[in-house]
């Protein structure tokens, strides 16, 4: 079976219509000492982006490519992809609706509402809610928005990584979290000929790692820390075809080294990213990637909607 | 009175001795429309400087500074100076004592010691601290660091403005957070010829317009969301010298704007401050500065020492 990829014409020209409406968002370089690591490291803070992470990329591609008539978007998200199609429709002036399965944090629902889309809430997790929004979708002049394993998807995604070849050209390589493999293979496609892009898992998430032990997409269990973001139970089609293209070398991380990733985030630079945003880094720290003295490697840091924080953190001090 | 304040090429040397050691911190670029104000807004992210402030730079410059003998600096700060001091030390080598008065948050005594400082926690506030420090200094070869009047502390805080300069040189203005001013001072002389900076004070620590007002520094009452960072009684000599020679005009915002602007950054940016590191987003959102379309306007956000937040923020979530 082969899969049609986003080429290099694809991801410039989806790059350019992107950009007055997405955020470049910035690197910041750590000494690698700061982190326990060697070399320099370039943090890639795509949690500022709009929604607080990197889907609305790829949201905003797939929306604004929809067929003439249709009326609105509909996808399966309990979190980040759900924020960001809403956020997109919100652009396209389109209805949005959101299918969440019931294990869904409240507080993204929230998000997902406020950006203007009607949330359904479908008892059961993330397969259940698919299987709704697709039901719901029949017959309806809508247009499904897959969360990871679409071209349009990709090709928004592919803007991270135009971005880094620009901010980074001199990298040695980038780390970026993966759960379907959205924004592995379009970053992996947009630095194909520059840099490696190696794709970070949660052991618990292991959807890549394990389709290419067994040189098929296969379906895994999900849990831990990460699986609200990156609980993918199959990689994409496209992100499998990619990692196996590029010869993709996979890493695993487990729940505490992403953890202790997102404390030394937090402690370090004053960034506060969700679990499934600190993969990439908690293998870096964890010593599962070789950097040199004078090398520099890019970390993506993909996400920052927490199931547990806002409302609490950010009410009144005492005066 | 006449007071020497920091040149260019005193700013210029300085920023060049401290770069190697400090972090170069990105700017955003926002639209104004997510803020809800005209223009292009670019968010200056100094709190990812080491510490989790712009104190860090000033902190560093005095203790590299330091005469021969020195055996250790002394600093009397409840949250960000102390913290800067004590890891300025650090990579000097040399011996930190932090007095602390008591009514600071416990969670910014704990990160003086984990950057090796010791603490010394004195009852009341500030300025009964800053006296048992100065006491403990008689006759110790320690160099007392102060907060923010003094030449060093504002020639390394000047690397904001440097960086301004070269990341935003089209930029119409900035707009800083200021307390004792060391931070508005700094950036100020370092972009004299190139774009006014604006203070911005909280209402309830108004020390720079108090002092304007009065044509003379004046011991003003301080309290409020942003006391703990911002609550300089007095406005810094050099301060008030520098907002004199280049007619400043500080703004003023209330706690509620502040804490409004803090939640904002929040949720638009997953840019998480301490309140007063956004007192010049505050401004900015609550219509007290006039841009214009297509005008650029630079905002420091200069700290994240929350009071409130950490252990709890960045403990683990269930699986």
């Amino acid at each position: 079976m082969t899969v049609r990829l986003p080429g290099r014409e694809q991801i410039e020209e989806t790059y350019a219509r992107l950009r007055p409406m997405v955020r470049r968002t910035p690197v910041v370089e750590i000494a690698g000492g700061d982190l326990g690591v060697a070399g320099r490291v370039l943090l890639k803070l795509e949690l500022l982006q709009h929604t607080g992470s990197f889907k609305a990329r790829g949201a905003l591609n797939a929306v604004l490519a929809m067929p003439d008539g249709t009326a609105g978007a509909v996808a399966a998200s309990g979190g980040n992809h759900g924020a960001a199609v809403a956020w997109a429709c919100g652009i396209a002036g389109i209805e949005a609706d959101v299918f969440v399965p019931s294990t869904s944090p409240m507080e993204k629902v929230r998000r997902i509402e406020e950006y203007g889309a009607t949330a359904h809430i479908v008892d059961g997790y993330y397969a259940t809610a698919y299987e709704a929004s697709r039901a719901w979708a029949e017959g309806r002049p809508v247009l499904p928005v897959h969360a990871y394993d679409a071209d349009a998807i990709i090709a928004g995604a592919a803007g991270v990584g135009i971005e880094i070849g620009d901010q980074a050209p001199y990298a040695r390589r980038v780390l970026v979290p993966c759960g379907g493999g959205g924004l592995y293979s379009g970053t992996a496609l947009a630095l194909r000929d520059v840099m490696p892009v190696v794709p970070v898992e949660p052991e618990r998430c292991p959807s890549l790692v394990s389709a290419l032990a067994a040189g098929e997409r296969v379906d895994v269990d999900v849990s831990g820390v990460a699986a609200d973001s990156l609980g993918a139970a199959r990689i994409g089609e496209r992100a499998f075809a990619v990692a196996r293209e590029l010869a993709a070398e996979p890493l695993l991380v487990s729940d505490d080294q992403i953890l202790a990733a997102r404390r030394l985030l937090w402690d370090e630079c004053r960034v506060l990213a969700e679990p499934g945003g600190v993969t990439a880094l908690a293998a870096l720290v964890a010593g599962k990637v070789d950097v040199r003295d004078g090398e520099t490697v890019v970390v993506v840091i993909s996400g920052a909607n927490h199931p547990t924080i806002p409302a609490d953190v950010v009410a009144p001090v005492s005066g």
